[in-house]
């Protein structure tokens, strides 16, 4: 049976547009891996008597209704009340959650003495399954009534995504009867129409399991989803699929249900016991930035060098005066001499290197926005690739960092380099 | 007359949550600011059916209704017939946007033809007002029925903000026949709820102008509106609200209508032609990404050291290895070490180091995730300053780097840092 959920976001703070909705996005993504429709999204403000609106539109079209924010402590979190008032049911107090919201004051916060409205968020609705809340204080919960589910969820993301995961997505699971899976195969290095018109006729053609792209910055996804009765059973109509479309795009595919580029890299450079350095002018520090956003980057990565001004190429990175002079900052033998240079400088297994124009004006060469080089040293030799990325300067550098990382992830996966070191 | 505004955003990527909706957020905080209400915000499919439905709901209790996507040239594309039949309008052909239409393609995508069905895109509801769209193809409108303004923007930001800006804003400002001006704060150094329960009683007695904190990572900004018949006498009221928040916050402000705390730095670095480098560890490149983020950046910035391993501490920045035994990596003597060691190898008048853990775990002497030690080294000695920025490594490293930020641009504005000095 197809189920119909839909969402409604509680928060004034939304209204003022002072948040990003990111919950209903969430949501909205892991509905619909769960094979799920969502035909509306709601935002109203902490107010019961628009909210309580909200629900009754919602439940005369939806079977599944689920809520974030508004669970908090204070005077202004009013889901609960209205939304138990909205199906007749009354609240009750939940003596293991206070329990609990106690716990986690005192192990979180243990300066502070627990105001004592913290305990109102122990009030649920009688009969609901409690959402216990490893990640905050106000535990979520769900109910059946009037043929509706009704989940609701705290507003603050690090609280809603994992509920959802550990709690929710498996209810609703149970609830559709069947199994769904999904694997998301990533890549790098075509964009997403270009993608998508290689595979549309067959996008178009399949039913079970079915193939859709997602575009990322500078990435594209493509997500293969089946349902049967088993997850063995979805496995084997995922499996052809999976084959199909490596065979299509090759080496361009980075991983299957992995994480970033970055992470890609970084777990392949643990398992070799490689470390990694870089050295960086146009990307200023982002592609140690998010080598360093992964937990546990220490282990391979050693450090880098922003040398944002040529003279500190030369004094950091002993990039020979008369290369840049002669072939300019910007340029492929400059970008390599950075890496040799780098992975000298930190004593490190390998090392990226990105220099470019990342604009908004043209360098003083008259090398165009956009123009970039970036450079891999390893024990093997020195490869470089020459980019062409556009007038966008967020652009230029994000994409810098991912073709740094497509290089490094490349080498990482014994694919050849001949080509590119060619340049 | 006060108006209420809801928002109906079109599009079936974002209830699969292929895309966030930033329309959304940046339309809330657009109207709030002009003092309308916002009550609701809804999203619904590419499906005429259900846009309808929610047409003819929010028509009902609001008299702005502002719709973003679905003005493209492809058969999904439905918004403005669909607005146009509920509100009994008929589409008629507007030629000066058909040839705008032409134009961009030419311009902008000259190696590809204009397939037919953009044209689609000049049919606009009759008697509209049309809003042309300098940064795409499809144009939006405005036009007025049954007591509602009903205005249609397009769905990618970087045209329906420009266009919002450009010609909704001046024509909503029109309609509520008054001046609305407001003023920002920007205040590092006390979270929002500090901030929020010094003001809360002023904040309640004011009414105009009114007064209002917005949280952002770190940081709180604090927006005095005011209405009033002219700017001249808008700026009047708000004037004097302002000397009293910044009497109350003294220098934890750190501009008003300005940009980002690195902004603000870059900003004063180059209006006293001083130089700045960092050296980083536990914000691994951060500091350097987000001066590098800026355009323009590379007229104050020389580069940076990322020593996240200790060896090169002393490698590239001369760190005294007896220093890293003693008091080891993560202290105060080392975050002044690292910033005079780039201060020295990059030749900078200025330079900042952040040295801490970031976690997820202690570092090997048992100094707790979230201890931080930022560092500024100036001519006229080098400062320090002590952090406990709590277990979530995000937001420590990110908290690293506003503070120091934080530093140089209070060192920069000339208030007196001994006192951190002496830590």
């Amino acid at each position: 049976m197809a189920h119909n959920a839909e969402l409604i976001s509680v928060g004034t703070e939304l209204l003022l547009g002072n948040i990003l909705n990111t919950d209903a996005r969430f949501l909205s993504r892991e509905l619909s891996k769960l094979g799920m429709n969502v035909y509306y999204q709601t935002v109203v403000g902490d107010n019961p008597e628009r909210l309580r609106r909200a629900v009754e539109t919602a439940k005369g079209r939806a079977d599944i209704l689920i809520t974030t924010g508004g669970l908090g402590p204070t005077c202004d979190d009013l889901t609960k009340q209205t939304l138990a008032e909205t199906f007749g049911k009354k609240l009750v107090f939940h003596a293991e959650s206070a329990e609990r919201i106690k716990d986690y004051f005192e192990k979180n916060l243990h300066n502070a003495p627990m105001p004592e409205n913290n305990l109102q968020q122990a009030m649920l609705p009688e009969g609901c399954v409690v959402l216990q809340n490893d990640w905050g204080t106000a535990p979520g919960c769900i109910f059946e009534a009037e043929g509706c589910h009704v989940v609701m969820l705290p507003g603050p993301p690090r609280e809603c995504e994992p509920m959802f995961s550990a709690y929710v997505a498996p209810y609703l699971r149970e609830l559709s009867g069947e199994t769904i899976r999904s694997r998301t195969l990533k890549l790098f290095g075509m964009g997403e129409s270009a993608v998508e018109s290689l595979l549309r006729d067959r996008m178009n053609a399949l039913q079970n399991p079915t193939l859709a792209p997602y575009a990322k910055t500078g990435e594209v996804e493509l997500r293969i989803t089946a349902k049967a009765a088993s997850d063995a059973e979805a496995d084997a109509l995922i499996a052809p699929v999976e084959r199909e479309v490596r065979g299509i795009f090759g080496d361009l595919i980075y991983g299957a249900d992995v994480g970033s580029l970055e992470e890609v890299v970084l777990a392949a450079l643990k398992e070799r016991w490689l470390t990694v350095s870089c050295a960086e002018s146009c990307t200023g520090g982002l592609i140690a930035k998010r080598l360093t956003d992964l937990p546990g980057a220490s282990a391979a990565f050693k450090g880098g060098a922003v040398t944002y001004w040529s003279e500190n190429k030369r004094s950091l990175l002993g990039v020979p005066q008369a290369l840049l002079d002669d072939k300019g900052a910007v340029s492929a033998e400059v970008a390599k001499a950075m890496a040799e240079g780098a992975r000298s400088a930190f004593a490190s297994d390998l090392a990226l290197a990105a220099t470019g124009v990342a604009g908004p004006d043209a360098d003083e060469r008259g090398n165009p926005v956009g123009l970039v080089y970036v450079a891999l040293a390893a024990p093997e030799g020195t490869f470089c690739r020459e980019l062409h990325l556009g007038q966008n300067r967020d652009r230029v550098r994000t994409s810098a960092a991912h073709h740094a990382f497509d290089l490094v992830r490349r080498y990482l996966q014994d694919i050849p380099l001949e080509l590119e070191a060619a340049k």
